[in-house]
């Protein structure tokens, strides 16, 4: 039975891989008046006084909402909100394995984005954070953004979970490279959710200087080439345009071949089979190729390490290197629902990266980052992630 | 301490009434494989192409979202969604203990109709059943109605599961009373969400005559006396006028005392106190009178009792016949989900009751009903709740 039909057995037996668990048990009239009526109605007072009491005095403290309108999953594309379900559970299960947070999967019938901006702001008050997935680019920018300011870190995962643990693998990479990030060519490929948030995020590692100086060299492809603001095609499509904007600085026009001539880190978030050995060979000395597509990557691990790849990572498990956002997100959110912070802020982000990044303590070329098995590794980021929030209001109170 | 500071204790500790929980443990790369990618992907497939095995493979066939405005909760009013959080995770742990659904509890910010009719069909993927709750009247009518189309029940159970609690009870009631249901006249004190229920389950209950006759002779009273098709005020409420449509068929006016001349049947769900003795004096021998404004009654049960009443219950639990609407929804959603029924139809309500009142094996006057901790309740309705389901389907397909 291959892992497919192994999966399908299991979720038949299971019924759904999450339930809801009771933390009290009901044996008495007077259990019944403690949680229920009449004993919660005191609860709610106190609560309708301050609404923020509502961390303190119910399951808003923990809880998650993993939202997706089932448009953009995996790698099976627009399959709607019925079939991403089993998705999103295992998402949830996820939550609750490495980071006791309880997520709860919502996936909407919708894919308007407008309604799914109001659906995420009226059911917002029960949780404490907000987890996007799987919605497709560029709808899922304008969601996130026109979310920032509901009270609870909405975050998008496919985004910046992404981002994070592309930046922790680059921080290792670079470093057993000998190079330093703010030197480096950096090639994505792929200019959808991913890999503009990657971008956007490797733009702004440098912004405390203390810690890093900025990567200053991003060229980003897509399946026609390179973006840039001269592109005919693009000009028309806003988010393209403001990525143009930010990235390749000499505005060079051509192929993912030109982008590579030279380059120091291919970032494929893009399809299978689009890298291939002869294009590994133009890039500069020691080139790190982190090839995320699913299941087949870009380029597969020996075949890039026989053309001369100094580090391989791809998305998956049974390659070393795998590069998988499981390493992000459960820290992420740990930490900013422990801090209770508003959102997540590109600091948080980076600081998250940077504690993966240092969990290894001895990185190698076959290890950059911790085993997605590793329980320890979303309580470390959680920390780093709190602290990053709490001085980031230091500073903007000391302003 | 008393049972508020208690509660408020008890509410601090826990942080939350209830959690989500793994049904299983991810140790190895196996275990990641089989609940998340790569394998999951065919449990998405096989959705895609059928949806409605959502229902064999995920969390749906178990999940019920429980919706909330917090307009108008408990004995608290229009409180909002914070404060209604933890009087509806208290629900859902009542879910969970009584029938073994997962509930989860969604307050909204907003008190549009229209948005919370957008937002229960856009969530509905990944639920096998809404519960709405705690939404005032007219609003809640509107809301239900436009929800019946969505393909999982819609349920109020502010008004159907009290309707159906207050039928057990009249039914008991009517039996040791040695009365018929459709000889009673009954006046229903309250025309709001449950008063509106009750008038239309207490007139639907004759829809199938193999079963029982139809209540005849119902009175419903607002805080300004008897609702009349004649009466000014409503003449622009088209809730309260298609209630007079269909009560008071004698076209009474006047006050609560002038319904009560002669009538069988109490039912209040209005306010303390709003019942004496003198009232009841003026009532049919052998007066039943179920008292349900929380947490002071309509009448107390002594004073009722001194003024002849023969029988009273309550919604409390610290008198005898508690009616409390505990009894019904939990087997109320069993029976539907697992009959996967679209929605809940009358028949199953009424079946509901009559399920719920003869499950008490010989009532007396001070056991009308079983005790709200009786954990077989739920089955025994589902299975009925589940019959008149199918009984319904067959009769529609013979048509």
């Amino acid at each position: 039975m291959d892992i497919y039909q192994e999966s399908i057995k299991l979720h038949k037996k299971l019924k759904g891989k999450l339930e809801i668990k009771s933390k009290v048990k009901i044996k008495t009239r007077h259990d019944l008046s403690l949680v229920y009526t009449p004993g919660v109605a005191e609860v709610s007072n106190v609560i309708y006084k301050d609404n923020s009491k509502a961390y303190d005095l119910t399951m808003k403290n923990n809880a998650v909402a993993i939202i997706s309108d089932g448009s953009a999953v995996l790698g099976l594309g627009n399959i709607g909100p019925y079939a991403a379900i089993p998705v999103m559970e295992g998402k949830a299960i996820l939550f609750k394995e490495y980071a006791g947070i309880d997520a709860f999967p919502i996936t909407v019938q919708t894919q308007n984005t407008y309604e799914i901006i109001s659906l995420v702001k009226n059911i917002a008050p029960v949780f404490a954070g907000i987890n996007l997935e799987d919605i497709s680019a560029p709808r899922c920018f304008e969601i996130e953004q026109a979310l920032q300011d509901i009270g609870i870190p909405v975050f998008h995962d496919d985004q910046h979970g992404t981002a994070i643990v592309l930046l922790a693998a680059l921080i290792n990479s670079t470093k057993l490279a000998g190079k330093k990030l703010t030197d480096l060519r950096v090639v994505i490929n792929g200019a959808g959710a991913a890999g503009t948030a990657i971008a956007n995020l490797l733009l702004c590692v440098g912004h405390d200087k203390r810690i890093c100086e900025p990567v200053r060299e991003i060229i980003v492809c897509d399946s026609r080439g390179i973006v840039s603001k001269s592109r005919n095609d693009i000009q028309n499509n806003s988010w393209k345009m403001q990525l143009a904007n930010i990235t390749n600085r000499k505005n060079i026009e051509g192929t993912l071949a030109d982008a590579l001539d030279g380059a120091d880190v291919f970032i494929g978030v893009s399809t299978g089979n689009v890298l291939d050995g002869k294009l590994i060979k133009k890039m500069n000395k020691k080139p790190i190729i982190l090839a995320m597509a699913n299941p087949t990557p870009e380029i597969m691990p020996d075949v890039a390490m026989e053309a001369g790849a100094f580090i391989v990572g791809t998305g998956r498990s049974d390659f070393s290197n795998q590069v998988n956002n499981v390493l992000a997100f459960p820290g992420v959110f740990l930490g900013a629902i422990e801090a209770r912070a508003k959102v997540i802020s590109n600091s948080m982000k980076i600081s998250a990266a940077f504690a993966l990044a240092d969990y290894v303590k001895k990185p190698t070329i076959d290890n950059i980052l911790p085993s997605a098995l590793d329980h320890g590794v979303a309580r470390h980021i959680a920390n780093k992630v709190k602290n990053a929030y709490f001085d980031e209001q230091k500073l903007l109170k000391s302003l």
